[in-house]
């Protein structure tokens, strides 16, 4: 089933169409507010009640263009006015191809940089979503640059890739702030671990090499990108046999998903994020959540179907 | 199934009756060359052809008496004597109760403490093996003296318990050399993981930590008591991401069990031992293999019944 999701995703036609019609319009809803940023805001605000902080992702078409790339820069930069006008606990997290990086990567660094110098106006942050492998290589000597001249900037990086340990020994000695998620693109082999036990290990293996750098001084800001319970659970154990608590690192999860969860972390004193989506085009996202959790798909399905 | 095999582990009857029967001796060979050392010596010298070390146990039945502890000890000495005699790259791993740690912990420290000398002059090691949950704390404690007087000395690890990544924390300044298990007795949920996943991501977890350690220069042996090959590839990627190689730890298995692999991984380069049980008292050893893996149950009947 994950194949077939993965390949929908992929799918131009119905990435097209399908978007047009109320029925996943409704579909959809199961994980963003809505298409406006407004709508985005209107849930962050709400949150706020709860103990729960944001983080905002548009979701945007292929740039191809530099003035597409301008256009999208723009837009983040008036999300994080909004954030600041609004007084929403939050930060902007976005892909680097919607900054123009396969387009000029000269370029994208230079709309990365006005961003990250925005957001630090705020005492706000930027964070650098991570694509399929391929562009692996690319975000992390942008993310680089950006960190040295941006410290408490983000990167996400990716339990899945087999790359990823020794990319993070890469970036621990720069201190980092890096959201870990498991990992939701097809990938082949040789690139990434297949089986959720590999990547589940991969996961935590990871997470604890963070733990041991912040409890051996170093800064390393850590933000967990799993809905995986158990997972968050090992982690925290594995932080307070080391000194640390469970504050060491922030907790992130799609709107949408396990908001239960979401709320009983933070009464728990964890620190939780909402990452919320939105924008027109979501349905390759959208797919992607499916792929990720056969659950999802039943739950898609009875916002459709009336069963 | 494991819950049935593992009560019968504990089931007295069995345990005094069953190893008599011929079907049952010849079932038990699927895990131990025999029950004299001879045949567990006769078993490593065999293997060092193939580029692999030994690690000898020996199977006792419960001590209850100072008298039979010493039995035990004069016997560990003899092997230890035995191993450097016959050239043989091997060190000995015993279970503190054998030397009497429940009836007097002083009198067990001395056992272990004049076996680790004895081991030490012919530039050898002793591991002392762990056991259920309740007897973590004296055997960590009397380990940590042992340690202190003979550095290298190793103890066994348990990743299925909640309290290792702890355990482990308090070691690691103390250069232990761990041997590091996913567990094998049946524990409460309070006390340990319960799912394969949370027990491999914290197997992974707890190797992760002591190739962090192993590569900022302190000296922590890291022995990987495991037949699960995708854990030790993942460790051996770990391990490279953090500039280390396949040498930085050994992987230990048991007699009879993947030796395809215990090949491979020395031709490859892995540091390989291979752990002979030897011994009268099997039974309850034996069931608890069996409870680890389904398919050596299938593999046992096939010994006994002429499918």
């Amino acid at each position: 089933m994950r194949r077939v999701l993965l390949w929908l995703a992929g799918n131009a036609w119905l990435r097209e169409h399908l978007p047009r019609f109320g029925f996943a319009k409704r579909a959809a809803r199961r994980f963003m507010p809505g298409e406006r940023l407004d709508d985005a805001l209107a849930a962050g605000l709400a949150f706020q009640g709860d103990g729960i902080g944001i983080i905002l992702t548009r979701l945007g078409e292929d740039v191809t263009s530099a003035a597409e790339a301008d256009v999208v820069a723009a837009h983040y930069e008036e999300v994080i006015e909004r954030l600041a006008t609004d007084g929403i606990d939050g930060y902007v997290s976005f892909k680097l191809t919607q900054l123009g990086l396969e387009q000029d990567p000269e370029r994208a660094y230079e709309r990365c940089d006005r961003l990250a110098q925005r957001a630090a106006a705020h005492g706000s942050l930027v964070v650098i979503d991570m694509e399929s492998s391929r562009l692996v290589e690319p975000t992390l000597a942008l993310y680089e640059r950006l960190l040295a001249a941006h410290p408490g900037s983000g990167i996400c990086l990716q339990a899945y890739l087999r790359r990823t340990a020794a990319d993070l020994q890469r970036l621990v000695p720069r201190h980092p702030f890096v959201r870990l998620v498991k990992g939701a693109y097809r990938e082949p082999e040789d690139v990434a671990y297949q089986s959720p036990r590999e990547v589940d290990a991969s996961y935590v293996s990871l997470a604890t090499t963070m733990l041991q750098a912040q409890a051996s001084g170093d800064r390393v800001g850590i933000g967990l990108g799993t809905h995986d319970i158990a997972l968050i659970d090992l982690i925290e154990a594995h932080a307070r046999a080391v000194g640390l608590d469970r504050t060491a690192f922030e907790v992130e999860m799609l709107y949408g998903i396990r908001l239960d969860q979401q709320r009983r972390l933070a009464r728990e004193g964890y620190r939780v994020r909402d990452l919320i989506s939105y924008g027109e085009a979501w349905y390759p996202w959208y797919m992607r959540r499916l792929a990720e959790r056969p659950a999802n798909v039943v739950f898609a399905l009875r916002q459709v179907v009336p069963w």
